[in-house]
């Protein structure tokens, strides 16, 4: 059944007071798409639809809708339903909920959890934003080495229903030190009298809860994991990243770094959900600096006015020569700028990086200027002096453009920033400058009546 | 122990023949781990490790390698040793493999392949490079709806060690038709007797096999699963994707945007170990249509000639209202780029997204425009007519771009093309030749002198 009959079906049986047939439609739907239709219904249906649903499926989809409609269920919610339905959700899901939500509704919301969970959401919202303690949850199957097959099937019944995960287990001493890992395959394959202890594989890869996010993302691509363990410096478990968190973060952490390389503010919600003002404020205030940087690019061609007025031909190869050097650097900062995301260069790389940058840039520079040379001489009607300018000006630029493109990011990234921030836009302002610098300099040079 | 540690460790044992305690060390690793390894070592040595490997590590080890290195590994095989080594290895990291190796090796691997994965091979490679069946393994548990638990565990535990992914289950007719899905923590939380028909969940989502694979991706995040099946036009399981090569196509998929924003041809390798040749290559084309299409800029300044000479103040204006221009257009057409990659907007939201752009840009416009006016006065020392001029240029420029950027994108999707091949640079040379026929036809309205 396509999505928009779907819809139809509910709002049918919701006006006809079908509301078994409708139980029976909905538990049939996934949460996803649970979370999509109740977005589309009259806002005074909501809270009936939401209660027809089984109790996790409705948590579930209550996670994947919007915050606005959370916000608005949640003020419906009396404090014992709210209190029964928290009980229901992951802890993950429940902070990234509560860091939506406006402070009076999240306090609301850590009131009406249990002690315990509480202590832990609040463990949880005191990490980095980009780190991987942020995203971890603090459900999760924990095994003694000393159990045998059939206690751990025992236990992960027993706990089974409550935990976002049970197909990979944590072995730990008795003081939460991380020992070993055993994936739910191990026990289904094995013997029900053997050993974790026997089972467990005792090389675990884990992550610290303050590692960067796209550190956690690498670590699954790498891997293959299905899970992956967060430790405290003491190599003491205290949550676990999953692979569905891990491809949010992914697609996530891919868009912050294009929105930023192309001079925007990234924010969290999708393009048609975000406001006109705030669309706005994300982009106007880069739009603003590059604006006023590009004070400097004018300022050189003002310093050379009396040879641009000597000689207007001069003037139609600027945007050519600032926009290729433009080009050049930005396939030079992008590339490194995504190389260092993904973890195939780090900054200790930068003198490989710059050496392969010198060849490449070279090899793109000679290429250029040589049919730059032809092109101003046979479709732009400069003369050969003209053409020579300008041919020597795009090897110059093109290779001086590359390797500032390509040493920036690094840099940043070395003092602790993000390499996206300074992209493309920012380094363009830089190599334009350089590139009008070089033009005017070559120009002067060369021809004797300027 | 730290990996150049690791390192040391397994060159020290192979020199001094400590064989034994080097299948020790190896066997604690994991694959990506051992892969890394294997890239440092002398090639000499090679063969060696890889033989001291268990034969499931060993084949995940060489999924996780350089394809210099396999086509190496595979060369020094016997046929025998190459055909129980290809019995080891998952169908879809057979075929990444073979994507990847010169004609005659790929042929001899698949003549040392038994008939049945041949033919599976020869099927997964004939998928478009871009859909689901081209990244889809045919490896995955199929149940009966009438088995029960206790036989499904039975089949598991018989196809378990050879199947990528066991803890998703897909419950197929006689003739492959899909009809339910079981997971792995349903099995162990029912009843031994319980009917696999009874537990099936009867919503299947899927995706079909030249589905693209970023809309694989888009249902991995939207629903959180572990494996997607994948079915041909008739609903029947031709094969599974699953989450671990999920992740890897968003990261792909994200860098791939990202290189086509940026004007480069996108290649798989990662940075360091793409040769300078194939990196110019990738880079050099872009250039040079850029730099080509930069004749139009050339040729409208080259029109007004008469006019800049005599004011030549208006020359120092050009770079900062193209590279507002320029920047303002990258804006809306990354943003809407990367909103259709993730399906949070689709051609059909056209008049929407045009609404919203034209209400941002209005913003953004009015903004720059103020700033700018005032900029132009008291930092660049224009009179009150080009800065109105200016002015004027820069909220028509911004609105103009703003609206081609977002335009121009969903364009190339509708009509099937892939809208990031012809984003940020390649607009912004049409807006720039946008910017420079404002600018003039502005300043010569206004301006009496020109």
């Amino acid at each position: 059944m396509e999505k928009e009959e779907l819809f139809e079906t509910v709002a049918t049986l919701l006006v006809s007071g079908g509301y078994q047939q409708l139980r029976a439609v909905l538990a049939e739907l996934e949460p996803f798409d649970l979370a999509e239709i109740c977005e589309q219904l009259n806002e005074s249906h909501l809270p009936l639809v939401f209660r027809l649903m089984t109790k996790d499926k409705a948590a579930e989809c209550f996670t994947n809708m919007d915050s606005d409609l959370q916000e608005l269920l949640i003020k419906r919610m009396s404090d014992a339903e709210l209190k029964a339905f928290l009980d229901e959700l992951f802890v993950d899901d429940t902070v990234d909920i509560i860091e939506e939500m406006p402070a009076n509704v999240a306090a609301r919301m850590l009131a009406n959890s249990d002690p315990e969970t509480r202590e832990q959401i609040n463990r949880i919202l005191r990490y980095p934003k980009d780190s991987a303690g942020s995203i971890m949850t603090t459900e999760y199957v924990r095994l003694n080495k000393n159990m045998s097959v059939a206690d751990a099937f025992a236990r992960i019944r027993r706990v089974g229903y409550e935990k976002e995960t049970i197909y990979t287990c944590y072995v730990t001493e008795s003081d939460r030190t991380l020992v070993g890992v055993v994936t739910a395959m191990d026990l289904m394959l094995a013997e029900t009298d053997t050993l974790i202890s026997d089972l467990m594989e005792t090389n675990v890869i884990s992550a610290k809860t303050d590692d960067e996010q796209s550190s956690v993302v690498k670590k699954f691509s790498d891997y293959g994991f299905l899970a992956l363990p967060v430790v405290d410096g003491s190599n003491r478990l205290v949550g676990i990243v999953t692979v569905d968190d891990a491809i949010d973060v992914a697609l996530e952490e891919a868009t912050e770094d294009v929105e930023m390389m192309a001079g925007i503010t990234p924010t969290d919600k999708p393009y048609l959900k975000t406001g006109v003002v705030s669309t706005w404020l994300s982009r106007v205030p880069w739009l603003m600096l590059l604006m006023l940087s590009a004070t400097l690019t004018g300022a050189i061609i003002s310093q050379y006015e009396e040879a641009l007025s000597h000689l207007v031909i001069l003037t139609s190869f600027i945007p050519m020569l600032m926009g290729t050097a433009g080009n050049a650097g930005g396939q030079s900062s992008v590339t490194i700028i995504r190389a260092l995301s993904l973890g195939d260069v780090v900054p200790g790389d930068i003198l490989r990086i710059l050496w392969k940058e010198a060849r490449v840039s070279f090899l793109c520079g000679v290429s250029l200027a040589v049919v730059g040379y032809f092109k101003a001489i046979l479709l732009d009607g400069a003369d050969s002096l003209v053409a020579l300018v300008v041919c020597i000006t795009l090897l110059a630029t093109v290779v001086a453009a590359k390797l500032v493109g390509c040493c920036f990011p690094v840099l940043i990234k070395k003092i602790g920033f993000d390499p996206a921030v300074v992209a493309s836009p920012f380094i363009t302002t830089v190599i334009d400058a350089l590139a009008l610098v070089v033009y005017f300099a070559v120009a002067t040079a060369l021809i004797p009546t300027l």
